[in-house]
């Protein structure tokens, strides 16, 4: 991102408009740069970001000193400064195979699980493997463009499908089987969802299963948010349904664990009929590996003791703060009448709220209305846009409760000030 | 690797030629652990390996406190837990400027930095942001076998030119110039030399450039063992030349610091011309981090402090180590006449050994030989093969001078054994 000559909103402006042209141009980080760089050095108020998943900067969001001392004692230990094999320390296989059988109907193998750095490493490594010339990947809409991003580098074409808004984000079954050719590699679902803060239902996730089966493809299951689920529905791996068909369960210690810097995620095979042998996936999986540089040895030995004894009253503070912040945000969201909460967050940590352009005089969309936020009110929030959504906005609600009413409070005064509607305040 | 299936040490070697036959099926780590897995559990004596450059099992080779204490500061502040920009923590990119410019002529800036997990991972980056239809790349053999895979991964045709065992492994320049064509995108040397233990002189590494400029290509200087020179031949970075041809120059703490599983590398771009620029090369490469899981960030706070507090001391100690050990492999070598140690090594950790089939009367070749050290001695020794030089060996010298000497003690009763020439003993 080249911010430096950006400086000017008009400019950022159409450099944003014309990278979205060719959406493999666009990054999550590399839009939140050029918002950041429009923040008015004037502004005597603290800037304040609903733009990222990445909580840690508040103190209510700080990992537990369980997690913490695993890495110190390791790295004190000295016998964790050397190389690991490629696809990860045996005992931190071990663990998170331990870790998520505890969810599912059959237990995993060590040799399920290939240690990533992070879940965008997990990512890289699903669509690497899976790319062949001609292939595709069906993709959801709003997604997370590092999607887009890595089958562009690995010329894997993607193909869209739509969650609906109107039926708590669920996948748009019927749009998948008829975007789905022989040439289908593999549909992605994220679930607890980002960008739309939904948590998908047994009775959805078996169906997704179903026309996966149908299609003959395998599910990438993103649940990078997994257990991040303080709604009515609990959490329910894609896992669950691996005997319908056959899924890579990608994951990470970053969310529910709060240290996305740590870059510790995880690839599974969760194939309890051994469908991904036959086509040596695995055995592509292993090669993969050795070109990766992995996550340090001394994080990946301190994963035994972070999944066996971090406490349920860390993972249950969490729950409630994830909770209570995303009722402030859509309470509070209720008052502005520009922008609608179509659906409650029931996981995550963002939702999408549908920007009403008919409300306001001089904002033209998505994304000018990020950039003018920004400018005006010093608040960050992502365009949605970026996420593949234009006129939605995508907000993170994993933020210290007093600065989400902060920064809405500010959202709400910006859309007074553009609205066309005056009479209504 | 199918350790399990491949118990028998006549299979393994079966199968061990069989993916010698295709090269991107062969990793260091592939090959030592099949031969691991013929180590005969009824010998009483301990196994040794003198088969992959980390020697921090060994404690004379334990990381400096300054290093470790820099780490557990940064992750007990609890201020880098979250993401960093994808193309590395801005205080790490200045501190790794600072430290590789201490040798350059010219000042590097943190905008030529990319903070890497690992040199493995800058290798994957410099080789996928290079490849496009048709190229191809110009790599040593014997080499480091990640290049050849990398460039499978990515389809970039690899062309090998020799470095000339009778020359202290320099570069065959003249090889160089004879592959490279209109399609040539670089060419990869490694100083000091891994496998060969070698340090490349000043005026060498100026013929180098000179002739990367006759060809136009860019120069990949993998200098992961950088500094680590003990002979008579000071360590020169490739980057001095950069003004010459352009060079991206790939390093990492793990062998200066002794801390390879620590995965803190960097590919740094040193390009005083910004020859770069034209090609969009830099742009690439900042799109390319995107996707990339990078090092923990806390990990990566620490840098600043590693590498400008480590103690000479520490250095002076590990090279000091590194010379005695690689002498009592040189003198022990001299007294085991089916193998010649053609060049002393003057850096890096290992060096190469040419075995003289004709002294011995029961060894085929070079996998024969280390698949039979390995059952009879419990000694693991790289084959020459596995780097690209068939009937050679790769003894990797840093180990602990008493577990060398055991070693090596072993090798010399088992070429004894196996001799056709009794009577010389």
């Amino acid at each position: 991102m080249e911010n430096g000559v950006l400086k000017k909103c008009g400019c950022a402006n159409s450099k944003v408009q014309q990278e979205m042209e060719t959406p493999t141009n666009i990054t999550i980080k590399g839009i939140l740069g050029l918002l950041m760089s429009n923040i008015d050095g004037d502004d005597k108020r603290r800037a304040i970001s609903l733009g990222m998943g990445d909580p840690t900067a508040y103190s209510c969001f700080h990992t537990s000193a369980v997690v913490e001392d695993a890495v110190v004692d390791t790295l004190r230990s000295q016998k964790f400064n050397g190389y690991c094999p490629t696809s990860g320390l045996p005992q931190a296989r071990t663990a998170i195979a331990g870790y998520l059988s505890r969810n599912l109907p059959y237990k995993l193998s060590p040799d399920d699980v290939f240690v990533t750095a992070g879940c965008t490493q997990a990512i890289e490594v699903a669509l690497s493997i899976l790319a062949r010339p001609g292939a595709n990947i069906l993709v959801p809409k709003p997604g997370f463009p590092i999607y887009e991003l890595c089958a562009a580098f690995r010329h894997l074409e993607v193909r869209h499908f739509d969650l609906m808004p109107d039926k708590g984000w669920e996948v748009d079954l019927n749009a998948v089987e008829a975007l789905a050719d022989h040439n289908t590699v593999a549909m992605v679902i994220i679930n607890p969802g980002n960008p739309c803060g939904n948590v998908y239902s047994y009775q959805h996730l078996k169906k997704i299963a179903e026309s996966a089966k149908k299609l003959k493809i395998p599910v990438i299951a993103d649940e990078v948010y997994g257990h991040l689920a303080f709604g009515g529905k609990p959490f329910v791996p894609m896992g669950v349904f691996g005997s319908i068909a056959p899924v890579l369960t990608l994951g990470s210690l970053s969310k529910r664990w709060l240290v996305p810097g740590w870059r510790l995620g995880w690839l599974v095979t969760t194939d309890p009929n051994i469908a991904f042998k036959s086509p040596k996936v695995v055995e592509r999986i292993k090669k993969y590996f050795d070109i990766c540089g992995g996550p340090a040895t001394f994080i990946q030995a301190a994963v035994p003791r972070i999944l066996e004894q971090t406490e349920e009253v860390f993972f249950r503070k969490t729950l409630s703060i994830l909770k209570q912040s995303s009722d402030i945000c859509c309470d509070m969201i209720k008052e502005i009448p520009c922008i609608t909460c179509t659906h409650k967050p029931e996981g995550s940590m963002a939702l999408m709220v549908k920007l009403n352009l008919s409300k306001l005089k001089d904002i033209s969309d998505d994304i000018d209305f990020c950039f003018k936020l920004v400018k005006e009110e010093s608040v960050i929030i992502l365009p949605g846009l970026t996420v593949g959504l234009k006129n939605w906005l995508r907000i993170t609600f994993a933020a210290e409760p007093s600065s989400l009413e902060e920064a809405l409070g500010r959202v709400k005064s910006f859309c007074e000030r553009h609205s066309n509607q005056q009479e209504r305040y």
